[in-house]
Order: structure tokens, then sequence, then C-alpha cells
């Protein structure tokens, strides 16, 4: 169960890599810099697009590592470029990709998950990824998604959930 | 595991009403009539609030019913107010609550759930899961909230989450 989560963090982090080629296609094609979206949010005090896809490349990793017992490597918080996020992205998915089900094998439901905030708490394994990881990830992933959407990138479901793997009912 | 996503699904769902209930109260405060927020979008071609409720119910009552072999209840999408959007989460929740673990004995990774589109598809219970519903739910989760905060109401993170049983680590 943990190791089909950390795949979906994955498989939707590539597929929101797939949408800001998107949105640099949809910049070259209206001719301005792709790189106005870093800053732009939905409202004043809501954080800016870079920080939504920063929070979700975090919170997969930080997913992937906790339930395996493994430390987090540590990005840097300095992506200035459409580019460098895409690289972000692409990075956390190397990382993710590295995990094999069997690293999530001494996990179990008992297993006490320590969290940054706040300072001294702890979950249970299965509130830390349904609770706080799941909807975290996807908040930061759908916010980014409609960041883009709303500055007018042709993106749509069939992006959002990338290739399904359907077979004859 | 089935069931974890089924009981997240409700908690979700059931911070939702709050929120909307803070809406509610932002709308009285700012004397506007707070139904005004049912026909948001965050880009024109997008599907309004209404739909974005309605949507995430959908996939919450398709998820416990596809993954226990049960039939989900029709609602009936008619929902014009706030209240009525409210009605209808409080209906998808109390569906939810119906349900204990041992709805979800039966299905296993390899049992095939039928999908309403494409016709005559199949997912994999693991797919249909973490590839279709948890992705389409908190997209439309968080597409609902991002429309509020757009429209000024103040929720945070901790709204979004709800309260976490944290443990002392």
């Amino acid at each position: 169960m943990y190791y089909l989560a950390i795949r979906q963090f994955a498989r939707t982090l590539k597929n929101l890599d797939a949408i800001l080629g998107k949105a640099v296609s949809h910049a070259e094609a209206r001719k301005f810099d792709v790189n106005n979206f870093c800053s732009v949010r939905l409202f004043p005090d809501m954080l800016p697009f870079t920080a939504q896809v920063r929070i979700a490349t975090d919170m997969a990793k930080a997913a992937a590592a906790s339930l395996s017992g493994k430390e987090a490597p540590k990005f840097e918080d300095n992506e200035t470029t459409i580019e460098e996020l895409r690289g972000r992205i692409r990075r956390c998915v190397a990382y993710l990709d590295g995990f094999a089900a069997g690293d999530f094998d001494k996990v179990n439901a008992k297993t006490m998950i320590k969290v940054p905030y706040p300072p001294g708490k702890a979950l249970s394994a299965d509130d830390y990824l349904f609770g706080r990881q799941l909807p975290n990830f996807f908040f930061h992933a759908t916010t980014a998604y409609n960041l883009l959407r709303q500055g007018g990138v042709e993106v749509g479901k069939g992006d959002w959930l990338g290739t399904l793997n359907f077979q004859d009912a």
C-alpha cells in the first residue's frame, strides 16, 4: 500500500512535468516569458506557483523516505525558472523511482512517523500517508495545475491523470 | 487499504463542509449572497464550483461502492445553493460512514473495477483507487477550496487537513 502511494506520487509528478511542458509551449505561442508563471498566485496571500511545485515534491519525497526509514534528499529551494522547477520534479521522480516494494516491508499501521510540524509530534504511518501526505501532495499539485490553467494553458483531465492502464471490462 | 482511502474521503469531505461554512460566514460579513460562489470558475472553460463539489462527492461514493461490490446511490445533480451542496456533501459522508473495514475484504489488487468512461473498460482495483479516484477526488476538492480561497474566504491548511491524530514522537 505504501509503495502504491509512492508510485502514484511519481506518476502525478511526471504528469505535472508534462503540464509544465505545455506551459512552455503556450508561452512561446503567446510570446511571453514562461517564467512569469513562477510568481503567480490564486490570491495575494496564497503561495506562488514555485512554492506549490516545491511543496508537492517535498511531500512526495518525505513520504517515500519516512515510510521506508530513510532520510529524504534535501532540495535547495532556489529555483527561479520553470526549467529549474521541471528539474526539481525530475530529481524527485528519479528519487521515487529508486524505491522498490520491499523498501516498505518494515512499515505497518502501528509505525510512528515523526512530522516536521508540530515539532516533537508523530502520526501513525496510515494517518501520515492518508491524512497528511496524500491530501497535501494533491493539494499543491492541483493548485500548480490550476495556476497554469488559469493562465490559459490548454490542459485537461487527461493531462492530470495521465495514461491509465485500462483493460476490457 | 481500500477502507483507509474511504475514511480519508469522508474526512476531507467533512473538512470541505466546514470550509463551506466559513464561506457562509464570509458572505454574511461582506454582505453578499453566498450562493454567488456556486457559479464561480477559475477560468471560463473550467467547471464551476457546484460541479467541483458534485464530482468530488461522486468520486468518493463511487470508490466506496465499486471497491465493495455495491451500487452507489445516485445524487440528482440539482443543487443550486451552497446549503444544498453542503447537504450533498453530508449525504455522501453519511454513505461513506456506513462502510466498515470488512466491506472491502473481497477486493484485492487483481479485482477489476468497471469505469464509466471509457465505456467497456476496467482498471485493477489498485489502479482504480490510486490512479483514478484519489487524484480525481483531491483535484476537485482542492479546486473547490481554491475557488473559495480566491473569493476571499479565510481558510488555510488547517481547514484543509482538519484535525490530525498527533502523538508525542
